[in-house]
């Protein structure tokens, strides 16, 4: 088959069942119904740039299993020089729709997590999880497959394991094993870009013990699955969406989905981990190495778009962008820094055994620290160089800037560098958009919270091998043990 | 009369004469219109608390005109504890609120900077502009008025003086002056607060040469004068304050408007300045003075309740708040800074001749620069405290929340620690409003932007002093002197 | 007797015994030996100030007591103006210094908290405390004494209290009580200035239990008491105090010693608590309310001479200052804040019922987080203005400057601006002795960590009451509590 | 020949020259003078690790022009991998020394750039620059050679040209052609690392026009070139290098010079840029690129130390190391964040035609700005974990820890943990020299400074590329060009 193109992928998207929900209405075609659309949107340019000359060479690769030409979202990543095209994929991502296409990204990653993770089970254990991995991996190659990835549960109360949830269901589980299949109850929260996916990765959402191996679970479904609602999530202005006009400037968009699974079946083919409860702290590890060293490129790439916004506002209110050299340099300077100190730590990975790239945990990690702040600072820097219009987005709605009434009276007033009032307007609402509205991503928790990264900081760092040396340096000859040892 | 309460208080707002506008629409009544009802009881609850045993000292003070109880945020400050109490007002009045109330504090500085001016102008010019202000000032406390005050401009080209813009209206300026009165013609823009008030208090945006004499207006009218049109402008999420349920779980909000001058006629007696230029940088200079002293206490009372928001969510969540403890240090730290040094700077001020306390102005311009960020890394902690639920409010709206099909799964994977799930979701919903949402106010370009703050610290600082003393605790005996000198 | 000077000052100092030793040598003249002659030159230069005609108003004051003139840091501070001129007075003290003059202010803390303290005991157990230390308060303004403060002791095992400590010296404490007096057994380490003083006023480290009775003590003494031996302590580049030469370019400097007591006995007449541990507490919590308010003053200043030390570097390079605005304008942001900070929480301070005006201990703890942190951002700007010459002080020594064979080489390459070789090192030096010399006070420790800081903050910050106020924002009527309560 | 080990390695410096000064005295063997035994014995620890089982393989390589094994140091590099080994090597270099080893940096850089550069020339201009470079390094192999690097010129006036001094000196200049080579005249200042070296490796210290190409020379000489004098600077507390105990308690230690060259004649087959001015911009381009990518591994390493030192300063103050937990974190953080960010800028990089691989200049450069601020907040935990003992050092000298009347109540009052009072001194000392002592490297400045390289993000950062993505984006159809445009 070809190369999937934008129209190969709305239609693909069209022939789903509808089977998700916003504001108590059922949405019949994700493509066009405006809480969907523009998620959708976002999703297609993906598939444009692996058309366009300039961008195709990054948005395809050729696959390892086949010798073609496929999507590089469907990849095997086998090298440092792959992985790192991922975060540059991640970041062009973000300069061409403004915002997150996750759809495009845990999917992939969960992909890859995997196709190491079976192949150590199937080492170990005598299973054949890897092949079938294979066969669904070869499916998502050939039909150019948009993937959208889920790992977060419910959770419940976070000082209970899984296991001890007043609620079973508070944690994706396996509730029955059939012969041909399984059975999950359950849900999966805040999962990114489903509207616009043809299939989900299911992942398990954190390290379980043997007590809780009813939520070791691993598997792809199509985003209808029978049993499967999708109830979208609200998003900042998120009802502008539906408006007439430019209070959203963009035509792109991303949306997070609560996935309520009611006994949902899943084909045995399809199941990579049941569970085998003892891989599901490797599952998180290679998939928080890979996810962490490559969000610094979502933030950068959005970070980027913050410049720009920042120029045009500038320029909008009559100055020139070099007055704000200072603070431009700032905001780029913290876009490279998440997006390279990532592709420091894949270059500081190694190959797994199964062929695929497991960036460095500790300095993946160390990132998403930096992806829990500086894109905050960016935003800040954003809103002060756009001045008041853009701090809180404060100015009259589309509708009253076309009120036959006042509009033009609003629109007198809005004008202020040589361009026209629409133009100020609709870049003072871009950067309202970027650092206050939907198009803000979530980052700071997405993939993991800044404080559990902190936590793999703190063990992967060699602390008493640091104090060793320190000592040595000092001629201390003695030994300084811990108190109370 | 008696101290006024909420009952009159509304009854004042539903005599005026509706001038109001948002999405195309003219709001009949403040008070229950979706748009406009929270900004009014924000502020009903300043009158509530005039009345309130605890909080009446700080709600009440005595007229220094004539010795009666008055709402203090009709009184003249005289010194610098009135201030602090000006400071202390703000913080308990974001507390009760979660957001600014303009209309208690624009209008308020206004009468105190221009009672300074006027104190100035008749001095030097044997004007009366002092007793008109006065009769006014009298008035408003009688009256218990709240009062908006607006003087930021539409401005135009930024590069551009007032005088020099191609529209001459893109500064508020006087189009005639007639026996009895003046008459306005442009906008002032961003004005907070204005469908709360009774009145607008009228003063220059920036500080005017000669040229620009047209432009040095200050005054005030009644909110609904003739020829007066008012149009809200939006904020992030605003269209949830039309929604049934809480996904703005506050009863409050705020308000910012265009307002738009047709010729508005504003009698004699109401004009407190008057083609006067040469006062009108000393008008910026109080008015921020004050301004920027105390709207550290602003961010700190909302801060103070982003504390309490990380409390209810980390418990909502099942986690003892215990755990946050260093992040609510941070915070705390943050909200003590913005106010303390306001505070700070007040205490450095002087009386001026006219009776009234102005802080010092260099320190209450350097704490302008920390209100313009440290909010932000408060903001930062607080999602961060809060989790993915509260960073983008990400979980389903209210509508999905009590869908008769889903809504009761919804509810049980939104439910986490022992509280309900409409007690986690009221929780998640404040977090958002607080950071990402139609509850954040525009304390960074709010009274001036951060750039302006700068400039003034660095005109106030005595670098060429610092550089004497450094060379002579050097023990340089040469001068060194800037190149080119 | 008349306002002390300078000489009779120097005088005074002369006439105590020998008990200060470096390097292993006695110092006998404190005010000529290179050790010890800079700090003394640094307090001085307080006796100079106290007679000059601009700062005498600041460096003076009268006296509560008897209605003479006083020297200002012998008085007691009964007004949050007397409190802030303390502030002032540090600041100034830094500008003309260029460092800490630590017996111009724990010795008068010291006797302001004690003046409230035993107040407060006389009143509760009929001692006579109060009037002992009215009367030592007399003799300290008319001998216009200088004073340090002595409250850290060695500790010993930071995880052990006092009573428990393997060596009962650890913390200083009665070792007898006699008659006419009481005995002292241990030692105060890292005192400041005590070199430069007359007297030392001693005040428990920390707050006791009954358990720790014995280490619940302060008194007076003076500099030179017998069984006291004095060490003075090292800082970085402290024997370039011994070199001839400008590799330390001021004539000023600062010291701190170990105090090691040998039986050193107390008259009673001069001990101001013995033994009533349940006022440690309070101790701690008054001195460091009004330490803490302050030193944020002392950096201040020491950063006021680095806005100049930058600025003549700058020129000395032969750029013109102005390049570096935005960097200056940040020093001083942080120079404000920690001075005006510190007012604020005078301001917010009240007056003890003894007389005296106690600052506002929550702000005071929070700002010592700022002073432990800002005035470090500071000295990297000033070493990032200065240039590779001055970041560790990188070029040859005072000697290789004036070498007969090749310094005249040296000189030729120093050369930069229009200014002297020597000019420009001398401002260089100056950079290196502020940043990394033996001019770097010890603000971050000095008067407590800013851990204790924050165990403060943390205390006296409500959490409950603005968990209970977002409650009630949110429409939440449930209680949302503690997990596990 | 064999692969140089330590003994070779001082053998071969003790055969040099005599021609370094410090303090007005010549160095007759710096392997055993207190000003520069201490830089030896940091580069001789190369040696040692280069025959050290577990580090050798970081330690050497394979010639890329011989194949035999060579000391890394020596290598070029020649794929991402070689360039991250730099890094890695630098890393361990300031883990095993606290400081760093210019000698081991600068010289092997400008052999790497000199590499590409003359590659260039040559094919360009026909000259045999790259054949003589080949020769130098291959004796350079087979040597071990330790080769400091100098670029950083006298300069004069930093407003005006090379050409344009007064002096023309201040950049050091070609000042005559011989047949046989060239005569060098003027002086390279700073320059690390220079007295444990065995070659310099002189490159142009900024880019020059045409009028500056006299200026534009590179080349390799003997350290002890004959007219050339030495002249080492200045460090914080150098003299302590000059004492006897452990009040620096390393045996390792950096040095920094100043280059006089009086006619300094190098050979021919030596030079390696002589007046192409045109290549100058590129050798600063390439230069930086590798120096500023690895840098950020200097200060890892030596944040690594700082890490130690904290745990040991914990344990002998008698508390538990986990404590400070977090404190950690954010110090592992800041290491973490300039070494990998580095890494990233090279694995960004691309391989020259010549061979060698080149780091990307806009991140590399962008790492700089880290490299300039994150280590000064990891000195300042360091000296806050540490306490008041640390922050200035302040404590009694070695002489009068053991003096023989008060040197045990010194000590008793220096115990606090389990350890003995020297291991407790000697940790503290170990601090203090890493965060205010001779330990300080020159980082901020060392390769340039932040403000040069806050300029090249500025350069590189596609500021209208951005623009444009943001205003298609919102949809913007018009131009909203600069003002004045």
């Amino acid at each position: 088959m070809s190369l999937k193109t934008r129209a190969d992928y709305l239609a693909s998207l069209k022939k789903l069942r509808p089977n998700i929900f916003k504001f108590g209405e059922r949405i019949e075609d994700v493509t066009s119904h405006p809480a969907t659309r523009r998620v959708v949107e976002s999703h297609a340019r993906a598939y444009d740039a692996a058309h366009d000359p300039v961008l195709s060479s990054l948005f395809t690769t050729t696959s390892s299993l086949t010798g073609e030409k496929i999507h590089r979202h469907n990849s095997l990543m086998r090298s440092l020089e792959e992985v790192i095209c991922n975060s540059k994929f991640k970041r062009e991502m973000y300069r061409v729709t403004g915002t997150c296409t996750g759809a495009l990204c845990a999917g992939w990653n969960g992909l890859n997590t995997m196709w190491a993770i079976t192949h150590e089970i199937d080492g170990a254990l005598g299973t054949d999880y890897h092949p079938r991995l294979k066969k669904w991996a070869l499916m998502a190659e050939k039909e150019g497959w948009t993937v959208a990835g889920a790992l977060t549960d419910a959770k419940g109360n976070r000082n209970l394991k899984a296991s001890q949830q007043p609620d079973p269901d508070s944690n994706l589980r396996i509730a029955e094993i059939k012969e041909e299949g399984i059975v999950l109850r359950g849900a999966k929260l805040m999962i990114c870009g489903v509207a616009a996916s043809n299939e989900i990765f299911l992942l398990p959402g954190t390290a379980y013990g043997e007590a809780e191996k009813d939520f070791a679970v691993a598997c792809a479904i199509p985003r209808d699955a029978e049993g499967l609602t999708i109830v979208e999530t609200r998003r900042p202005s998120d009802t502008r969406e539906q408006e007439e006009g430019f209070d959203i400037p963009t035509e792109t968009g991303i949306t997070q989905a609560y996935l309520i699974f009611e006994d949902v079946f899943v084909p045995q083919e399809r199941v990579f981990l049941c569970k085998e409860f003892a891989y599901t702290g490797k599952i998180i590890q290679y998939f928080t190495a890979i996810y962490r060293a490559c969000i610094g490129a979502c933030v950068a790439g959005q970070g980027d778009v913050m410049i720009g916004a920042g120029i045009l506002m500038a320029r909008a209110n009559g100055l020139s962008a070099r007055t704000f050299s200072p603070k431009f340099v700032e905001m780029a300077v913290n876009n490279e820094t998440t997006f390279t100190m990532g592709v420091g730590s894949i270059a500081l990975g190694s190959r797994h055994p199964s062929g695929i790239w497991v960036p460095d945990f500790l300095t993946a990690h160390a990132n998403k620290i930096h992806v829990a702040t500086l894109p905050y600072e960016t935003k800040r820097i954003c809103q002060e160089i756009g001045g008041g219009i853009v701090e809180t987005g404060c100015f009259p709605s589309y509708r009253d800037f076309t009120d036959p009434k006042y509009g033009k009276l609003v629109q007198k007033y809005i004008k202020a560098g040589s361009c026209s009032p629409e133009a100020r307007a609709r870049a003072a609402r871009l950067t309202e958009w970027l650092t206050l509205g939907a198009g803000v991503p979530g980052c700071m928790h997405g993939g993991g919270s800044p404080d559990g990264a902190r936590l793999v900081v703190r063990s992967l760092t060699p602390m008493e091998k640091y104090a060793e040396m320190a000592r040595k340096l000092a001629g201390i000859v003695e030994e300084i043990p811990e108190p109370g040892k």
